[in-house]
């Protein structure tokens, strides 16, 4: 018995947009968290395609997300751009952004946004694919719930805390890294609890703060930052940039305000970089193409691979394959519009 | 019997430049070099400090290597500085550009410098206290020679690329990052072999890609990334940061161009970025309390500390105990002099 549901993109993006619409979100709002989730479900990277339609669904329980929020743009600074997300969504704040963040990098070689209030459930790739699509270097960097202890720590207090990083290829989809500053995601340690599995040592630490292999007490513990303390200070780095830079929530107040639906209501800072600005002649193509040589000396070692080079294999069939999403998945969805 | 020889840090100073100088150094570079390396000595970071003598001299056999090079500092956009280090050492382009930058962030909220052609021997966190110090907050990246594997290769690509980070703190020293992407510093496999010991598994593999606990054996072969993948994702940033992105080399482009004098000549890049404004009304103040926040919260953990609070600690006590290094050092310093 096949437990799964074949979708096209297009009939994928309209379950996910009618679903969101059915639970009040005004059409910009729906239209942009349905192209985040369907680009997720295009490249295969399920943790962030449909998946997360019901954490969006139930982030709506939590009085302060409003699913009709127009995004305010303004100016803080010739090279900072200010969105105010105004407690909606972030992919909307993320769409409407980019063309001012990229003229203004393109202006002054570097320029940096800063978005408040924003309730950020994606991956951070679409936003740096975006920027690189426009020939832009970019970073993203956002906090999230208090997951992650601190190096030495025994409790939660950073967020999972991601970091991503593009860097645009020509005729190509850009280079680009999306990850958490935990060994792991939380959805993996969800997963093997789910599955009645041990999750492997060195992923968290129990209340107590002993290493444990149970996912429910890593769950009720902390998770552990990547590569010890050095992954620590990226999750450290990324609280100050995505929290007291710009005005708003650490992972631990967004936690201790959150009303237990788990909505990661903060904010997410970017900067781009135009490479036709950082070199005298302003040959940005000749950067880009000793670039590629780099990336051929990677890849002439057998067992590499770039980043995000899986997401874009699956990219290059989902659009005439459709995806497949699990029956039960299906299920729910079409029950959360009931 | 006492084999360390106790120096003020003006004694270590002196003893520094007048070895640089007496190898043809110019004054300014020399000085620039001593101050890097006494600020090292200063807060017993001592792979950086006086032990790196031995180094900038050796790199003088590059005949690449300038020693009284003139750092010449140019505008590539608003946003973007430029220095040519002429093949001179890093320290000095930093301290010459330092303020530039610094007015350059505060007049479009963010900025970047593109370094090329420096010999950097150092270590990051100089250049990024000092924009801290200015109340900025600070990203440097550089890369190095080829000695760490890519991921899930097996040969020596990258280098060890340290990525610095810090924070402006009011009335105290700033939180400053500085680490290599790989798991190790190479130094610390040079001390293991000179000492006859084996290496931690996880550090290295030989020249045919098997994990080794050889110091011997992972000098020839290839240093890890920290964290697996996403240490080496951040690996790979560094070198496209400091080297496609500016038009400088890549670390197996440093390496072949090397002439055996292990001279990292190549770029470095930084931001700098104005937390006044980065938020609405340009209250810095109160981002910076607002981080107080989070350091606090981090320290409340048992066996938790900031990064680089060992060397603060340190920086209180040096200036009136002075320093000792081991006598061996100093017999070798007197005798490059000679």
């Amino acid at each position: 018995m096949d437990d799964t549901v074949r979708l096209s993109l297009a009939e994928a993006h309209a379950l996910a947009l009618d679903t969101l619409i059915a639970h009040g979100s005004s059409e910009d709002q729906g239209r942009a968290v349905a192209d985040t989730v369907i680009a997720a479900e295009r490249d295969e990277c399920r943790s962030h395609g449909l998946f997360r339609i019901p954490f969006y669904i139930n982030a709506l329980k939590n009085p302060d997300v409003n699913p009709r929020a127009e995004p305010q743009i303004s100016d803080l600074a010739p090279g900072v751009l200010h969105v105010d997300a105004h407690f909606g969504f972030a992919p909307l704040a993320l769409q409407r952004s980019a063309d001012p963040l990229a003229e203004k990098a393109r202006a002054n070689g570097i320029a940096a946004l800063a978005i408040n209030n924003a309730c950020h459930i994606a991956a951070l790739w679409p936003e740096l694919e975006r920027l690189a699509d426009k020939g832009l270097v970019a970073f993203a960097f956002t906090s999230s719930l208090s997951y992650v202890a601190p190096a030495g720590g025994t409790r939660a207090l950073y967020g999972t805390n991601p970091m991503g990083f593009a860097w645009p290829r020509r005729g190509r989809p850009p280079m680009v890294f999306d990850q958490a500053s935990s060994v792991t995601a939380r959805g993996e340690i969800q997963i093997h609890l789910r599955d009645g599995k041990t999750i492997p040592e060195g992923w968290a630490i129990d209340p107590d703060g002993k290493p444990t292999t149970d996912p429910q007490s890593a769950l009720a513990g902390a998770q552990l930052p990547f590569g010890g303390h050095k992954g620590a200070a990226i999750a450290l780095m990324v609280e100050l940039l995505a929290g007291a830079l710009i005005g708003d929530r650490f992972g631990f107040e967004t936690t201790a305000r959150d009303n237990g639906t788990g909505a990661p209501l903060g904010g997410e800072f970017l900067m781009a970089i135009d490479p036709a600005r950082c070199v005298r002649g302003g040959n940005a193509a000749a950067s880009l193409d000793h670039a590629e040589a780099l990336f051929a000396k990677i890849l002439e070692q057998d067992g590499t691979r770039l980043p995000s080079d899986r997401r874009f294999a699956a990219r290059a069939r989902t659009p005439t394959e459709g995806i497949r999403i699990p029956k039960s998945l299906h299920d729910t969805i079409i029950g959360l519009r009931a």
